[in-house]
């Protein structure tokens, strides 16, 4: 007793001595727990965690001197805990495992541990920590615990536990929600993986077009090679391209559900699944779009410290010294690009606001009133501002006759098509009318169909 | 029973089947609760949530059923359950509702209900999610749901029922903080008003003043048209000038303050009240300041890539060799320059570590010596480096006659007005001796008037 | 009781009338609770709290009164409390103190406190708060409230009524925490000294190394004076030479510990202090570079206004024209400036990504298999990147006998030093032999080295 730190807490049980069950017994063991190890002979558990002062008994007798026991130890060893089963009744079983792929399975770890002895309280928590962050302590990514289990008192121990081992604990329900956890540790951004495709195909899709259309087009009919455009003029083409694209997608979902809502007269018709999941990954489609805008303005910035421009405006200054001629200002052009510019400024800084407001611990302190205020309102205003400051990059381009290289349209054309889409149905949308109808069904009010209803009452 | 999901939790009743009763039903069902609907006649209650199992009792029977009762119906409809007294009595009610209006009755709906009810346990709560929230769980702006009500086991269960749908419960005491609750949903950014009505106003009257000044100047005195430059020249003086002034009107309140600290020798009378309005907007002057200085920095970085300064240059430089004279290297001129964009430089870079400490999940790291170090020792090290930019950028402009145009002074003058004064009396404040004073007085000590003490030992 | 706002909760008492005491008491009476001051004589406790309607009695009947007591008095003062002891028997006991200095005592004030009434239950807390924070509940810094102590109950007592103050309560075990939290309010920054100070020592060893080399050989040697380049030019080297610098020293101490575990065999030995330490600090290392980084892209992007590079960039065309010549287009050098500026955009996107994922909110949401993709893969992205960029921006310098003025190399080149070598080990490392005997040690695998395990085998 006197060699523990503090406190004298409660003893602990720990079956498995491999990474997971060393890990946590340190630091079980640091934080004031008296900790023993439950191995198939007594003093037989292998190397224990060095610097710790722990037992190891038979598992009869380390399964019966603590209340709650860490299985941490792979599924398919679980088998031989049935034969502990007497000792392990009422007691609080920790499920710690993981596997090494998702649906490996049909059942929970969790749920299969709870079958073989149901006599215990099986909860499921810890497995979504680092063997690192059980060793160590909470850190930078570590810091939630997820727990479930069917008993509330069970489930309680176990908070307490992980509370003190310095972690924040969240109770995801009940057992069913094992299945849930364990696949947590195994994922890998699975709500960007959608955005970061599109995004992809897309860059890929539009840096052939304009590759096409712009350098080898140049090659082949004017013999010049402009590849050394490729690394940052077509780039930063392509960029602003995909990124418009994509922050209109985010806002087509949005009028597509309320155009379906309309069409149907109620809101409680689910979605179809597509809608649901492409509503789902807005946040994510907006933030990568967000990111290419950043690129694009990055891209833009370093335009005059490049060699190629110094050079062209060097030469066309000294041309203009050559001919002796000078071109006159003009003020339109100057009105325009700058307009131009300014516009794509403002756009980007509202985007950013946006960017910014969906950090969690921005919006967390938003009323919802305030979130939608930001994300609805101020987004299509984004949406508008970029898409306007496109419009004036095009200007009066497309009547000129070489924007149509080989019947390609120039690639600010093909990305204003969605945005100007959404646009459109927004404004549609807003009319005083379609505006009032759309409010009451999301306030619950249902278009009954007069023919549905006589059905209705003639068969009740 | 055998269709419910997973955990058997206690039985819930709801009252008022509108879109919050129905969107909290359904996702009360999905969690696991039973759920059932008080209505005026048994089965009769109107559409229910789809895919739901959820009954529908007369309300006196709906009432006896469940230990807690939601009510989700509007507060001209509450005196019907009056009626219910004697079957809601011991039983916890749970207001949901909110009013269209603030201010629109002149107690709060939860605290009209308890005074209906005196017998029921009302606890408010819920009410600040949207709807949305209510029926899909927690989601980006709406984890956090808060609740207050005098009966503290009344709470517990509400809370336990929240936490179980998945949100994160803030219990913000007894009932009186109701109506600060039922306001919640209906606010719209209140501490960013006032910040961005001076924003707006203050830019509104820099761009007619430099307007004025600049381009009607030009056109009348010099009958010259640059009314292209209000697109991008004028627009990146507006914003530096409106961004500096704001900046240092976050530091003025705090410097009144404990000029009027030292006055009054003590720390325990209060502000007045518009010095406490002032100061709580601070962080929100200080972020709207550095939206503004943003735009600054991204305007004056397309300057080299507008077509208006790229012809100025050409211009310059074709002029040069007409004249066959080459104007000679300024060594000071470049020193100045480039002091001028680096001051500014490393004052944004502090400005934006102002901004990144002042969201929420970092400041909430931080120690309050760690914050305040930031906040007010870096926050005037930002305003000295900001307010040094622009006296660089005037350097001996203020000697040329050329620079007071209709007698009206050039802006950044305008602009250098409050923070110079910000920046003099925090200079006097840090005097050792005034420093000291003021350091005794806010650990608590309270200079005695004298005479004051006489008085006060005679009233005694 | 009329005139208590809202609630009826219980009494506590305060001891102590200084500024902690004093704003302590004022926002528990706003708060609802009974507060009465400790004083040696009743009624004589000095200037009280304005508008509260506190008790002050004599320290016996105070102590009496109440079942917590906050101890709001330097610890100079405690020994008086000693003869309270009978009347404080199994009372809560909060130590509310603070010292001037870290190491004052030889134990912590709690810990003394409770030494002196060991029948007490003494639990530490509110002292990270600022007395403004007392005063006036949670702000931005000073959301959360740290308790600590040996019983369960007394802390629970505590952590309800800091909840009821609006404060966020994190329980940080037993007692002997309470000298971590005595520290806490003292500390600035600490994990945040050694990158500072890094930092510092680079960009000064860099800025006169370069000084020596540009400005003063330029002088001595060409008789220029281009001192004018140390304000922006000069800077622009540092900046970025120390930011990769501090970027690569993130990832070395993990190359370090790879190739320290592969040596060793095993993971279950301690890691040398100074690589602990090292490691500890990464976040903040890269951090303060990304803060460089981001310096070094506002220099860079300022580049074409600065009247310098305008200069020079006119006295280039005029003098071809003058000398009748024009250079060709350089298509490498186009390809190569065009590469070198792309590659450091990118770099400096994934970098920016790394920043906004080391924000707490952003790294909380994450799995840590999501955080150490991040952390790592993208990270070393970063660096190889950073380092490619700074390749291309040497090019074929080294051939040049120009670049080693006075036998110094250029800055780039001893910037790339550090970086190269982590890159070379991390590739070792990454080779498959090499990476899967890394990987079974770090899942708790141990190389036994035969020896060693008969020496074992005897000693058992």
């Amino acid at each position: 007793m006197d060699t523990l730190p503090s406190c004298h807490w409660e003893m602990l049980c720990i079956f498995g001595t491999g990474d997971l069950g060393r890990s946590l017994g340190q630091r079980l063991f640091q934080t004031g727990y008296k900790v023993v190890y439950g191995s198939r002979r007594p003093h037989s558990c292998g190397p224990l965690p060095p610097g710790t002062q722990v037992q190891s008994m038979i598992h009869v007798a380390a399964a019966q001197s603590a209340r709650l026991v860490f299985v941490c130890i792979h599924r398919e060893n679980y088998n031989f805990l049935e034969t502990l089963a007497p000792q392990l009744k009422g007691k609080v079983l920790v499920d710690v495992s993981n596997n090494l792929k998702k649906n490996m399975y049909p059942e929970a770890n969790a749920e299969y541990l709870q079958r073989l002895i149901p006599g215990a309280q099986v909860v499921k928590g810890f497995n979504t920590l680092s063997a690192w962050a059980l060793q160590n302590g909470p850190s930078d990514a570590s810091r939630q615990v997820y727990v479930c289990g069917n008993s509330l008192e069970a489930k309680q121990a176990v908070i307490e536990v992980a509370t003190k081992l310095g972690f924040t604990v969240l109770d995801r329900g009940s057992l069913t929600a094992a299945r849930e956890l364990e696949d947590f540790p195994l994922q890998l951004f699975p709500e960007w993986r959608l955005p970061l495709q599109l995004a992809t195909g897309l860059t890929a899709f539009f840096f052939f077009y304009l590759l096409i259309r712009d350098v080898i087009y140049s090659y082949v009919v004017n013999d010049k090679d402009i590849s050394f455009r490729i690394m940052a003029s077509l780039a930063n083409k392509v960029f602003p391209i995909v990124s418009l694209i994509m922050l209109s997608l985010c806002y087509l979902p949005g009028v597509i559900a309320a155009f379906l809502q309309l069409y149907r007269g109620t809101k409680y018709k689910r979605f179809p699944d597509w809608l649901d999941r492409w509503m789902l990954c807005r946040k994510q489609l907006g933030l990568v779009a967000l990111a290419l805008a950043s690129l694009h303005v990055l891209y833009t910035l370093i335009i005059p410290i490049r060699y190629y421009v110094r050079y062209r405006l060097a030469a066309h200054t000294i041309s203009q010294i050559k001919e002796n001629k000078t071109s006159p200002f003009d003020t339109t052009m100057a009105w325009r690009t700058d307009s131009y510019y300014v516009i794509g400024i403002l756009g980007f800084g509202l985007y950013l606001l946006l960017g910014i407001t969906s950090l969690p611990s921005v919006s967390n302190v938003l009323s919802w009133r305030e979130f939608s205020f930001i994300q609805s309102k101020l987004g299509y205003l984004t949406l508008f501002f970029c898409t306007f400051h496109t419009y004036l990059y095009g200007w009066d381009k497309f009547l000129q006759p070489s924007s149509y290289k080989w019947f390609m349209l120039p690639g600010y054309m093909l990305s204003l098509v969605v945005p100007s889409v959404v646009l459109v149905l927004k404004l549609l949308l807003l009319l005083p009318c379609v505006d009032s109808t759309l409010t009451r069904i999301r306030q619950g009010w249902e278009r009954t169909d007069p023919e549905q209803e006589r059905k209705k009452l003639l068969l009740t």
